[in-house]
Order: structure tokens, then sequence, then C-alpha cells
């Protein structure tokens, strides 16, 4: 498949960029360079661009030279607050900002692909949309927001992918449905009435109440919950009191909600509402549960996921094509499924020295640049495979370009 | 003290009477042969009675040949529905009835009381009112309806005992203020929702939600009552439920609550209420708690409890008037001194024979008879105190007699 | 298919059958009239029978004239302690016992098959292996037994279905891996020690402990499960005192634990053992757990749930074929597919009229007798479908037979 | 009574003396001028003097002209670490350290004892010993050190008298036993194992562990103390964690244990630490308790008690006398009272202005200067009753002097 030698071609330039990219860090939302970058690499390609999109989203437009479907590509592009702590020649030169979760990989690639795609464009049938998207890392993320500035307007699916550091590079891991979790951040706080420690009913210990809402809580997911359906309620956080002998007036708790289930998400906050506010009742106090609303669960839609099923067995072979579990950790790539059909999938990225695996978000992460060939080649296919069509039915001569 | 001795003379009559009781006993609010006995051996001795006081009580009046104050002493006469498992030749003749808490003690000690003082009658200053009262065992009592029914009507204080089979016999037990807690009988009912045990999301869970008002309860005498104040709430029965896998619609819990603070007692009781309505709708169920009031706590008025004190140091000697802590029992006594002025006390009545020492309510209970003796002298001691003269001053002849 | 006009042909035959077992139910462990009248139904087809394997199974053997695969099915035979409440003419004749889960309707309809498949057995390759189990409602099950006896030597893959009133008729359910969920009958005894309500401090309150021991274990399935594997723990009695006012020595819970993973199973019962018995120390209690080790949890493997999947949609077309959660009832096929490659499937038996439609163990249990049609064929259809070849292939005349 | 005439000459002096330590204050354990200040102040009065009794404390000894007994009386010096806030002029010139709980008031009217008794010291029965202590505020205090010093040796009974800017002024209050708590510090580490908050089933929640704690801990107070002992079971402070979405790996919480029976206190602490331990077991972690002792509850003799009521009521009348309820503070007193026969009483010191009137340790805390008066009268009666003897029976001629 001609395409695929393209791309390979590319792999110089794609490390190259990723590169720049990781010395070149910025935080989510307050991004500006970055941005910048990918427009400018994007019109020097000849590809159609459009900047600001939805704030710092740039959304660049190859439109084939037949007809066909309109099939849209995202890649984010944002930095974490982390200080850089590799010892490599492309570390960040930002202190405190790194790029700790690939997103520079996803930027290298969707470019790799424009570039490649733009090779072939006169024979191309359909359209395609690359989405590179700002602010991933911090709610309200970039997606909602591009997505209503009209990224997605004509697009018929849409597709994306996520490197990951602790995944066997050269293979693509997928599944049907539910693929990552919703997130919300809860806050708990407790208020009692402060007394002397030796006084206890001279006031209402905000302690005491706290714990009890803390074990009643379980109960949202051992007695509530569907049993066959995933929820987490985690409390990472309790704070309350300064002197031993005192009775404090109030204590905070902080937590997390994980589930993929959108009613059972909902569900799980109302049970937590009411465990709050009646167990606070009960003990004589009051307490109030601030919800603090994340990303929703992301779910792939079954045609979609087929799709990418296919184009991965296609690249890779059937055998590094992995059907995995739903994971909790969370992704704005839900908004562009909830609006269109479309799919996401993850990327093996596993260094190849043992020795440099580290997860995401950690101060030393890297991941094997290779991935991004894989990601390339694996959207390409995708975007055949989308068209029913396949590459070889192109009948460009590449090394005529 | 001349008085004395005519009690001493009257001793074998008090042990035959007490011992007649003892084989023919009535439960509380049944008793019918018991007051006839009582009120025809009050008429014998020439006392003025009243019969069906309050509904079953019997209530005589000695009035004295000089003027003085009136004061009642109190003698209960119900038993209970137990089993006589003594051997002895004045064991019960009725079965499942019992005098296993030494009424028939207190009843034979106030007719010894009564016969004496008649004896005295025309020199005595002032005015007897021997209170025979039913049903001490079983709330409501006999008590409210005999007040109710005038018989502490002119009264100026009242004086009870009560023998005490784990006390040492020729001793006697007060104290100021507080002598036995108040008792209420609570029931709380959950109501969750019943489910396959493999479903629990399908329904509420009603051993769940008892648990956890189970766990809770506990914070109210361990924060909410004053640590100088006593107070105990205590679940006696869990019922829920009747098969492992299913979830049952219903958990029942049944207990009661001691306490001797009038005020701490209605705090627990809306603190109960709150816990049990609040944790239930906590957890999305229901629960009702009723309280099923049971005799108030019993309460020695300082001047009648010192009257007390400085007869029975007179009558035993300092070294054998003994100051206690207030016990958990209940007493309906509490009635009489919520109206006038009054003191309950406690006469030891130890077995001699270690091996036959039980405690009230045992079905091998027996005291001391020893005990109504010193009850008799006790009382006549207490009334010489409270008209504030002694024995000694009445010029009575009784030998002569 | 020329064999499923011939097993069409057997309906009113299996109808005949299942409802002279409905009217002649037997209890698990006990049955006795049963096997012998398999037994004399395969033995006047010709089939090879063996009886009284594992105790009371029956098993019939039909060697094809052709070389192939050695291919068992399983129909359980009990039935159950309840009483028939129906108002039918095939009405269980034995009072208390019946037919309430459908075993005599797997049963007719797998001597249907046979009687089919004698019919062809001369051009048939391989080896049908007929396995008519006992006891199947009750543990330790017949399964076990029967497979120690031999029943499964030789045998290359099992397969199974189970009636389902509550699902659709005419369609089959199934799915890959965990199918039906493992149980386990857990007791907790908790031992404290018995004392007056009201002084609580002379004994150790086993109300409490259990209720901690309740509220604590929650955490199992909120903290210790993986919260993408399926677990649920749940106590369905609590039984603890006789009397309001007396603190009880003991206190009695009784659950069930349903899980899929067999791992998870084990940690979860080392976790119950750790903090019934901590829970309790803590308290100054003891406390016992007793597992009473049910079915383990059935595991479909996927090569012969593949089998399963297209020879059902071969009988009834792709979208009569459903893909199902896993579900929380147990089944002690599991044996079978420890043992050899296999896959148990559900068929819907959903009744015609809505208004007699009862979930299984109930006192009106009935089912469509046109699944045990849909079974038949689709049991003919997965032996072909195992053996590789079609009915089709099979170039009987069944029209001489 | 004489002395008291010459007792009230001295009130000024008091008063200077007062203001002059109000001034300057110096903190617990690092008493220099105070106690070189009281020792002149002794010496210039002719009192015998011992400096550095048990590291800091003064010792002073008045041998009276006459035989009879030795009686102790002690007052404290020391400050606490509070910056004065009032707007006096005898406001405390050290920033930070304050004479916040009366220690110069009770300092002051033991040397003005010393000076009133001094006076008759030549008619005098008996020995009176003058106990200056330091450290009084912060454990270990000052006291045991003293008695190891043989600041008791020889001492027949010791006295002690607090200050109380609540009480109404010109009263004194006291009781029999028990009159102030124990107190020991408490702290709880539970050990856990972090994980991220969605994945608790990779660690073990010491939030959840500690909750339980919490929770399990108020059955210490409910279930295992006598209803009728006093018992405090606090936690002040719980610090968990500092992430909402991240389990950590460590809670921590601290508390007070206050209770008078000392039996009580150590069941306490048992059943503390057996919940503590076995709690965090039973949920997989492990968990430290750590006690930190402070003073014992402190014990009036029944005896030296009478003496002090007997003496108040002298000084002041019958009505001025009250007696009171244990208070939950602690006060190392305790010691002097376990060596020797003594009692601690308090003496009301209310300020006339109620819009000055604080508790104790608060930065306005000032207290009424006729209290000292108070104080050093009932120290003069409590001197004589204790030797059996009337002021009025030492035949001084106290204007001569």
């Amino acid at each position: 498949m001609i395409i695929t030698q393209k791309i390979d071609s590319l792999y110089e330039e794609m490390v190259e960029i990723r590169r720049h990219l990781h010395m070149n860090p910025e935080l989510s939302h307050q991004e500006i360079a970055t941005p910048a970058f990918i427009a400018e690499q994007l019109e020097a390609m000849g590809v159609e661009v459009r900047r600001n999109v939805g704030g710092r989203g740039v959304v660049g437009t190859i439109r084939g030279g037949k007809p066909g479907k309109t099939i849209a590509f995202r890649a984010d592009f944002d930095a974490l607050p982390i200080d850089d702590q590799k010892d490599v020649s492309y570390k960040s030169t930002v202190p405190g900002v790194m790029h700790a979760c690939g997103h520079d990989g996803h930027t290298a690639a969707l470019l790799g692909f424009a570039k490649a795609m733009v090779a072939i464009q006169k024979d191309l049938p359909g359209t395609i949309v690359l989405i590179h998207q700002f602010g991933e890392e911090l709610s309200p993320g970039g997606a909602r927001a591009m997505i209503e500035d009209g990224c997605l307007d004509g697009v018929d699916a849409i597709f994306g992918a996520h490197l990951q550091s602790k995944l066997d590079a050269g293979r693509v891991y997928l599944r049907d449905g539910f693929l990552q979790a919703s997130e919300d951040a809860i806050k708990i706080i407790v208020r009692g009435s402060g007394t002397h420690g030796a006084e206890p009913h001279q006031g209402i210990d905000p302690i005491l109440v706290a714990s009890h809402i803390m074990v009643a809580l379980q109960s949202i997911v051992s007695r509530n919950a569907d049993p066959l359906k995933e929820l987490v309620v985690s409390i990472g956080k309790f704070q309350a009191g300064d002197a031993d002998n005192v009775i404090s007036s109030k204590a905070v708790l902080e937590g997390t909600i994980r589930v993929f289930d959108p009613e059972l998400r909902i569900l799980a906050g109302q049970r937590l509402r009411t465990i709050v506010e009646n167990v606070a009742s009960a003990m004589g106090a009051t307490a109030e549960l601030i919800i603090e609303t994340g990303y929703d669960s992301l779910w792939n839609h079954p045609t979609e996921t087929d799709i990418v099923r296919a184009a991965a067995r296609e690249v890779l072979g059937d055998e590094y094509v992995m059907e995995i579990d739903p994971i909790m950790p969370v992704e704005d790539f839900t908004y562009y499924t909830q609006a269109k059909p479309g799919a996401f999938f993850f990327v093996g990225a596993k260094m190849d020295d043992e020795n440099v695996v580290y997860p995401h978000h950690h101060e030393s992460f890297d991941f094997n640049e290779n991935a991004m060939l894989v990601t390339t080649k694996v959207f390409a296919a995708i975007y055949f495979e989308a068209q029913e069509c396949t590459a070889d039915s192109i009948p460009v001569d590449l090394d005529s370009i």
C-alpha cells in the first residue's frame, strides 16, 4: 500500500515536530504558540485552515478530488503543569510545564497524516477534517467549544487516538461501547458546632458526622449500583480540626465519582446528596455536597469501532489489535461521539527500554515515537475504510509528488 | 425506745403474713385477694380503710390523738409472672406467678408498722397514711391512679422502702436526689424494599439501614449526653429477614432508654427520632420510632432523705446507714415524690446463707425476713423524725396494751 | 433442512413427554421414576444407555455411522419443593413438588433431539452423548458426580440450554465468557456477652458488633473489588435478642456472595473473614464466618459459544440471536465447561398470554412449549456445526424412516 | 476573728504583688524571676525558704511556737503562651506570655497568707508549709518533681485553691471525691496503601479505615463505660490526603480522653487500642495508637474536704459555700493528694463588670482581685480547723505587731 510508504517517509519529520512541541509545551487554555505552529504547518502543506476555533483550536480541511464522506480526526495539543525531569535532548524548556501525556505525539501524528493525505488529495474521495484541539487536560476542555464553533459541521464520522506509555508498542487497543469513564469532583462540607473536647454535648462533632458519611457512602457502590455496572466513589481528602482537645466546627471531604453509565452517574450523585444531607441531619449537623461536573464517559459507536478494528487489522495484522476493558481516566473526546458517530482507540507506545517506562502525568513520562507512525497509518486506513474503499484503489503515483 | 420492742413482738406475725402472701401471689393489675386480705387485716386492727383506691389499692388511715403532720408510707403488693423454683414451705401455690421482688415483705412490714402504731394511736401526734399499692411491676403502675384517687390528699410527706436481696441485711442504703432511673421502651421499624439478594440495587436493604441506625445511636450517649449525667440507650433485639439470599423489606429493633435527668430523657428521645428518621432517609428507606413511655426517674427530696438518714442511724447506728450510687431499675414511687416531698430507700435483705442469694426477678429469689423488722422500725423512726419528736417523748405504756 | 422437519414431526411427542414429567416431578437427589422413564425412552429408540451415572444420572450414546467428534448435550431433570398452583391439565400430581424451573422441558427436548438424530444415525459423523442430569437445583448438584463417573470421557465439547420464562419465545440468548455467577452461602455468628440492657458495660453487645460488621462489609464491594468486576455480598437475615431490655449474647447474620471471577470470589471470602473476625475483636467479641460453598460461576468457551451463535443464527435468523449480560443465578453446568470446552445458552420461553408469565421458581410457573422445538433444532445445528458440516450435507432420506 | 483583720490589712500588698507578677509572666518550666521574687518576699518576712525545689519550686516553712500538725498550702506560679489583650495598667509586659489562668493571684494570696501567719507565728500551733509550684500548665507539671524533692515530707495534710473567673465572687465551691478529670492525649496513625481514586482495589483506603475507627470508638463511652461513671473520648483532628482523586496512604486522628475513675481510664485506653488495631486489621490496614499520658484525675479526701467546707462556712457563711459537680479540666494538684490527705477547692472570682468576664486561657482573661482575700482567709481558717482549734483561741495581740 503506497500510502504507508509515504507515511514512513514522513517519520523523521513527525519526530522533529513532536520534539519541537515537547520542548515548547503550553498549559491548557493558555496555548498560543502551539496552535499558531500547527496552523502554519498545515498552511505550508496547502491545507485550508481555520484558526481560533472555539477559542484556541485549529481546524484544517483537505477536500479530496472525488466525492465521498467527510471524516474528522482529532488530536489534542495542550500540556500539563508538571516539571520535566527527563534527561533527553528534547526535554521541556518551560519550567513547570511538560507534555507528560503524549499530546505532542498526537499532534505530530495528525500533521504527518495530513501531509501524507495531501499528497494524494486530487485522487481522494471525500473530505478530511483535521481537528487540532486545545485544553483537553482541564475541564471544561476544548472539545465542546470547538463543536459549538462548527468543527463537526458536515462531518460524517470522527476518530481519535491516544498513545499509551504502558501498552505494548506496535499494537492498537479498542472496544465497543464505553471506553473511558466520566468523572465528577465532589466536595462535602460538614458544618457542626465547635466545643471543647471535654464537653462534646455542647457542640456537634463534625468529624463523627463526616466519618458516618464516609462509611455510609460505601453503600452507593455496594447496594445502589447495578452489580453489572461499574462505579467508583472515592474520597481522597478528609480535613478537620486543629487541636486534639477541641471539637471543630467543620469537616471537609473531597473525592471523585467515576462511572460509565450516565444514568448510574446521575443516581450516584443523587444518592451522595441524600446521604450527605440526611446523615448530617441525623447527627444534628448540616452538610453540603458540591459536585463539580467533569467530562462525560466516552462511548464508542459500534460501527465506527468496527471501522477502526478493520483498519488496525489491515495495518498491523489481527494479532496486534487487542480488545480491552474500559478504563477509568477521562477524555473529552466523548463530546465528539455524542455529536457524531465515532470511535476512539489507544495506540501502544511503551518505550523499548523498560527502565524508562513511566505512567502518563509522571515527571519522567516519555513514549515510543514509533507509535506516531502506527497512529498515522491507522488513521489513513480508517479513512479509506470509512469511505468504503482502500488505499490500493487510489491510482496515484506518489513517487511523482 | 419502747416502740421498737412492740415491733419486735410483731415479728412472727409479719413473717406469717409475708408467707401467706408469698404462697398466694397475684399478677400486677389482677390483684383481688391480696387487697382484700390487706383491708381485712387493717380493719381488724381498727384502722380506717378505703378500698379500690385508684382501682385495686388500699389506703389505711391512723389518726393520732394529737395534732401533727400527715405522713404517708407506701408498700406495693403485686407479684411477677415467674414460676417459683424455691424449695421452701412457703413456696408459691400459683403456677407461673411468684413474689420474686419482695413486695410481700413490703406489705407485711407496712401491716406490722400499722399494728405497732395503732397501739399508741391515742398519744400519737399527726396522722399516718398507709398506702398499699397495686401494679408496681407493670407500667402504667398503680401509683398514679392512686394519687389521682386522692391517696396523697392532705399528706405532708411520703416514704417508702424496697428490700434488696443482694445488699447486706441489717443495713439501710440511701442517697439524695436521683435514686432510680426512668425507663422508656423503644421500637424502631425500618422499612426498605425487598429484592433478591443478588440484585440489591432493585431494593433498599433494611438490614444495612438498621445497622447504620444501631451504630449511629451510640453517639447519643457518647456525644449528646453531658458526660456528668447518666444515660443508657440499649437495643436488645434486632430481627430482619427470613432467607440468606433475599433482601427483606423490614427490620425491627427493640430497646430501652434509662436515664435520671428528665431533660436528658427528652433529649435522648429527640436524638433517637432524628437519627432513626434521617439515617433511614439517607439510605432511601423510611423508619419509625415508637417510644413507649415507662416510669419517670425517682428523685429523693433532700430534706426527707435527711429524715430517713437520721431515722435509720437512730435505729441501726451510723455505720449501718450507707450512701449509695443511683441504680438503673425503675420504681413508680417517683409519682409520689413528684406530688409530695418524700424519699425512698433500700433495706438490705441478703440471706444469711450465701448459697440462696439470688437477684430480684429470679425464679429462686428469696429475702432475709429480718429486713421487714428493719423496715418497720425505720418507718416508725421516720414518722417521729418527721413529726419532729421522738418515740421516747410519747408517754404511752405499751405494756398495758 | 430435512432434520428440522423431522424435529417438527416430533413436537407432539415432546409435549406429551414434558407433560408427563410435569405431572410426576421428583425432588433433587430423590429422583427414581424420572431417570427410569428417560432410560426407557432412550432404550426404546435404540440408544445405548448407562443408568445410575454418578448416582441417579442417565447417559445415552448415539454412535454415528461415520467418524467425527464426540459432542455431549446435557438436560437436567429434577424438580423443586414448590406446590403447583397452576390450573392446567398437566398440573403436578405430587403435592409440594413441582417442575417450576423448566427441567421437564429440557428433558423432553433432549429426548426429542435423540429421536431425531437416531433417525439419521447411520449417516451421522461422530458421536452424540446425551447427559440426563439429576439434582441440579440442590448443591452439590449432580454434574460433578456424573463427570467423576465418566460421563464426559471421550467428549470433545459439551452444550446445554435453559428455558427462560421471561425471555421472548423464538429467540436464543447467549454471551462469551461468564454467563452465570457463583454462589456461596454465608453465616456469621457473633458471640458477645449477655447483660441487662441498663448495664451494657457488664457485657458485650452482639447487636452493635454485628451492625458494625454489616456496615464494614459494604467495603468489600465498594473498595476491594475491581470496579470492572461484578460482585454482590448481601445479608438477608439478622437475628439477635429476645427482649428489648436484655442484651443478648449472640447475633446471627446470613447472606450470599455472588461473583463471576473466581479470584474475586476468593478475595471476597477472605475479606469477609478478616472483617468478621477483626471487627468482632475490635469490640471485644468473637465471631465466626461459615461459608457454604455453592456452584462455581459458569464460563462459556468463546469457540463453543461461536458454534452456538452460528447454529442459532442458522435456525432462527440473525435477528433472533441476542447477546446478553451475565446473570446472577447459578447453574452447575459450570462443571462441564470446567472439564471440557463447552457453552450454555438460554432459549426464550415466554408464554403467549402475558397474564401467565411468571418467574422461575414461582408456584404458577409455566413456559412456552415451542421453546423445546427451538432447543432441539439448535442442538441439532450445534452438532453439525461442531462437526464442521451441515445437516444438508447428510444424504439421508428421512422420509424413508 | 482578729486574723481576718490582719489579712484585710494586707489586701493592697497582695494586689500589688499580683499585678507585679501579672506584668512579668514566665512560661511553664522557664520560670526564673518569679521564684526568685517569691523567695525574696518570703525571706523578707522572715520565712525559712528552700529554693529550686524539684527544679524551680520554692518552699517556705513557718514553724509555729506551739506543737501541732504540719499543714501545707500550694500556689502555682507559671503563665501561659498567650498574648495579653487586656487594656489595663497591669497588662503583661512580655509579648506572647500572660497570666491567663490566675496563678499570679494564687501566688499573691499565698504570700499574703504567709505574712498574716508569720504575724502570729509565736503563738501558732503546728507548722505551715508554703509550696510555690512551677510548671502546672504544662505536663509533666511541677508537682511531682517537688514532691520527689521532699516538699511534702512531714506534712500531715495539704490544701490548694484555684480562682474561677466564671464563678461568683465571694463564694467557695467544692466537692468530695473527684473534682477534676484526668487527661490523656491520643494520636491514631492509620496506614493504608495509596492508589488512584479510580482504582480503590489497588490500595487500602485509610480514610475509610479511620472513619470506621472514629465511629467504632463511640462505643467505648456508650457501651464499655459504667453509665454511672464519667468518660469522654473526643477526636479533635482528622487529617488525611492531599487530592480529591488520590487515595492516600495515611490518616492521622488526634484526640483526648477525660475521665475521673482511674480504672475506667485504663479500660478506655485498652478499648481504644483494641478498636484501633483491630478495625484497621479488619480493613486490611494497620494502625497505631499513641497515648500521651497527662495528669491524673484530682481526688479530694473527704475529711480534708470537710475541713475546707467548715473553714469556708466560717469565713463566708453557709450560703456562700457551694457543692459543685466535678469538672473536666485537669490540675496537677492531684499528685499532692495522692501522696498526702488533702483537698482542692475553687474560689469565685467573677469580675463585677460582666463585660470583662472571660474564660480562663482567654487573651482578655482577668479576675476579681477580692478573690485573693477570700483565698487567704479560707486558708487561715483551714489551718486552724486542721489544727482543731480556732483563730479566736490564739491569744495574740495582732495590733502590737
